[in-house]
């Protein structure tokens, strides 16, 4: 249903290439921060102006020098909280893309029926769309979806929680195997679990969708910045002068652009520049599941590594 | 019985939008640190105005620069670990909603009694209701309540730790569904395993709510805070005049609001405005669960994903 | 035995009340740290009183300047180390809580014998005063000891360590109740793997208690802060005379309370103001656990949560 | 197929020598930022000149101290985000190097095939190069490859993914066992479970390989880098004049250095010499497996610990 | 056979003293960084002599200033880094304390063999020792090594990982009680499970010890340590006069020291004063698990206590 369009995805780039890029302007934060560099150039032009012409306006800078590290320690500090966050969020989303992988691996080796493999590894695909479209509040379901029938798919869209309703898809047929007497309640909890860590982690990404910085604390941030920044031209335009306004300006760009880095990263999986590739790792994983199913055939047939029950049928197994 | 209040939530926003919210006052910590900012700043007043008109009392500023580094990084480290006990409280939630998720889910496709499933399911969403009880000291059990036994309810009530009821409760209808011959006692131990996990993050909160700061960190930054504010007059007065109690007032905004933020969000389970907003988690865990129950229906109906055994009722299972 | 005698708790107190607690002395370092005060201002008055009436002794301020921003750093960083192993203590002991809960929770629901059931309850009980003693090198083992055999209770008390021969003792009921059939061989290594986890907490507090800071660290620390505040009075003594001794007074409070916080947080199971309340947490976990037992034959005497199954006797299970 | 050439491997170091490879060029960073330091230094030069001989053209430093401090955290900071993940790339390896063990001394002391042990065996020692082989995106599977099937090995090679596809492989012999009766099922998913260990293991490491820090974040951090040496000498001129020039030639290798390493460990699973020496580890993990299959014999064999069961062939054992 | 040498272990030290140690060699650094404040003092009085009798060589400080930030910032990271390393190996040894504790209460109250339960527990005392001989390169295994079969000894004093060699005799151990019928496979598993966290433990340590910090970070720490200190008579011999080499030698005894620790404790497993005393936790395992088989005896003679089965022969379980 949704294809991967590549201008969405995260940027790649060899952060061992220094000079590149220096003057990108896509997924850099200078077009977000760029009207406020305005309103503050304004302002120390005015500032300077009045202060050179009208009246001496100067303070000294002790105050700007001890709220300065106090501010440079919050600023840096919100920004590290992003990262965590966006760190977090992408450990959640290797976290999907192993339990995916392990519940079809340990699937295809102990459920020894192709139509409930099939199944399972067609919602398994399915799942990381699900997830997507839940923390993007839209989007399909991927092209796995067109091989389910189409009445639980309506379902599964029409759910409060497409995630979570595949999920219980996924383990439906796991307990099918069991009602059918492949597997045993040992082997059935064990595979299960991959859908409870799934769980898990989905659950971590809705978290940090839900829950932005606490507002008090970026409100703070941001107020105690502007003031910052409004009060400079009258510590530096007594001894700068008019290269007050090109100083200004680059300081307002180092403070500015670390605060809106902190605001680009902290919730990462909508679909902007610095946002993680949900898409593409979807793809990823339904591509590994894909080699896994034909897989298993290609190993039962294996003399190598065959199995000395039949292949084909439902083994009579000791604990059914 | 408890009604989602929105007025009781924690302020959702949207971190992009850089030049609204700051004037705003609900949610930001101005209220709050007003008393304190008129205090200093009437200090100021009464210092700047004796140095200029009656006698000088100017200090170099060279103490408060080397006091300000260490005063800065106590306040930020405190406010982070503030944030990070925010975070940890906002992640045991997450787990409450990923394990009642995950309980009900296992619940729903091996215990076929409706009647039992049924009982779980209000359990499990009377429960967060009770976890907030206990956070709280107080509130009601939510409306899944009303489905339950009353004098069932009236025990959880009265007793010592509504969380704690419910969670037994929980684990009783599980263990009779064992004893029923539903479930054998590894399929139990599972699902019972989402208990555990339930009373480990109720846990996880109570331990948040008991634990405030060590007093001494918290006095000694308070004091230490008033000595160097109380202190910035003499320092800047002979050579910012006037022009002093501007600049120590926003120096003062800065650093008390820093403070303020660490004491706002160490504790995130009350009902301020920048607490986690519990009673919208529970009841968007209730309805999710809601969805749950029907959806086994509905899947047990389904012929792509039937089971091979009766539906309607008890199978013989080979564990039992 | 021990009651808990309240002027031995950590301080309770509501961090939103900022002005009270400030002149406390109670819960706060000052009466640690005024002796190092005292020696520190004696020094600085004699260096000031010679500099100003015998020869001048002064130097630039830069020597501290780029000193102090590294002590600064290694201080704040020490304490928020500290602080880490607190707030880890603490995380243990509330995993103690929780298991405990856990342990009587899943017990109280599989195990059909009253009287193992009483057993296991007051060992549990006990367990929180075993690991306080084990932590603080003395004291009883709490007030449910006194329902349990004495002589079983002397073998604990002349163990090496009591949380362990206690966890033993818990370890073996629930084996005794497989050995009578109450409960399969799965049921007893799950309820066991609380008792795995209790004994992974207690190690957990018994390293902090024995490993501190390595001596190299904070041995480096102190003579680095005590050369900084030596030498302070030559930085400053030029430009602010008598005003020399109090500006250094509060300097050394603010640094010499960072690092006596750090010493005072790093081992917090001791019985000092700001360690862990211990004995009350312990006598909370006895209190919650005292519900656990009786509300068993309550919810079994319950219709709507009735078993199946006899309640009064020892009922004939599957698995044994 | 691929031998370990020590010309690849990380820089193995005494950290207790302390004036040695100081002048080292290999493993420093020097040779990546000559070029940067070279372009900063011309630039210096030129404005010096400037400066000196036409017009003069500085400005006070107040500027560069206030966007130096968080320049600075900023700087630190991400190094020390990029060390984290070193260090998780190195945890990750080291759970690699655990599970293989793990699963071989389950396997060994339950399996009691030899034919299935030396296959298992040889899977195993081949899964950390074919894990080296996705992360590089390149590379053999190892001396062990060779004494598995061929046309299996070429199957490896083939997909997209070599490490999960021979995780595959051991899952199978694994299950390839319980289906041959010498292992239960709960025997079976206890050892399955180190695999699925190894391959959360493996996803951890592709995670750090796919995503670098955010684009956003390296991108200012660089630009304000760059903004701040180039006015760098506008600030020093007036005061340092010719001297301008080494100053801020050491200035830029500090700021540019730490930025370097930064960039150097963020990845660690390359063939740099801040890399991990991944074929090291691989082969070490193939030597300390190599001696539990012979042991095992050893060990059968040793009257003190020997088995009761017969141990040339296929026990009956109690669940098949 | 390696007794414990208290002059090898740990200094402990009650943190409260705080004037105590301050004059103590043993246990600090300086006699570590002596040599490099030797080198670091001379060249600052050559400098001294040369600006004061020949040339004015002196430049301002604000280069200082500038990278002093940055400089402090990588230092104080780097030694916070070594001290988590030094707090995970600690953490690492934590877990092999209390894993060899659960391992042989679990084997005490489950396994009915006191032949096997003596070997077991011999086998588990040795671990630790085992361990240390790895991370050591040398050692013996212990005084309980005296108890075990010399030539199995002797094979592990061979093997390439003695920690490896003894924990796969632990879990031989451990299958042997099960092929022997005493335990059931859900019994072996769980009790094995301890063994695999040993295992994991130990893979941690073994991490630790195999990599050092970076080597290119490492290295420009020290460069740009070296420079910065080399810079420093420059920037201060004007305003300091020939006070520039006590100020020197003081601030570099504070940056060096800092460094040192950083080197002292990244890699706690050595034989050094700030290294952790793997003897002394070795030497208290054995002591704790010593009183474990003991303890079995009385408890299956206590009457409160007693099982109801045979406490002298092998009891015919239900999974055997």
């Amino acid at each position: 249903m949704t294809g991967s369009d590549p201008s969405k995805d995260m940027i790649d780039y060899d952060p061992h290439h220094w000079w590149r890029h220096l003057l990108k302007l896509r997924g850099g934060i200078l077009q977000e921060i760029v009207g406020r560099l305005g309103v503050f150039t304004i302002w120390t032009v005015a500032v300077t102006w009045f202060h050179l012409n009208v009246h001496k306006v100067d303070v000294p800078a002790t105050g700007h020098t001890l709220a300065g590290t106090v501010l440079s320690l919050l600023l840096v500090f919100r920004t590290n909280s992003s990262y965590d966050r966006f760190w977090e969020g992408r450990k959640l989303w290797g976290g999907i893309v192993n339990e995916t992988r392990n519940l079809l691996r340990a699937a295809a080796l102990n459920i020894r029926s192709p139509d409930l493999l099939r199944r399972l590894a067609a919602w398994t695909a399915v799942y990381p769309y699900a997830v997507t479209r839940v923390l993007r509040r839209g989007g399909g379901l991927g092209p796995a979806a067109a091989v389910l029938p189409p009445a639980e798919i309506e379902r599964v869209m029409a759910s409060r929680n497409a995630g979570l309703a595949v999920a219980l898809r996924m383990s439906a047929v796991v307990a099918e195997a069991r009602q059918l007497g492949f597997i045993s309640d040992i082997v059935q909890m064990e595979i299960d679990r991959n859908v409870h860590l799934l769980i898990d982690y989905q659950g971590g990404c809705e978290r940090i969708v839900k829950t932005p910085l606490p507002f008090a604390y970026m409100l703070h941030l941001r107020r105690t910045l502007i003031v910052f920044i409004l009060g400079l031209p009258f510590a530096l335009v007594e001894s700068f002068g008019w290269a007050t306004v090109p100083v200004i300006l680059l300081i307002a760009h180092t403070f500015l652009g670390i605060e809106e880095i902190g605001v680009e990263i902290e919730e990462p999986f909508g679909t902007e520049d610095n946002d993680l590739p949900l898409e593409g790792i979807s793809e990823s994983i339904a591509n590994t599941l894909d080699e896994l199913v034909p897989w298993r055939n290609q190993l039962i047939a294996s003399p190598a590594l065959s199995y000395a029950g039949a292949p084909t049928g439902k083994e009579p197994s000791s604990e059914a």
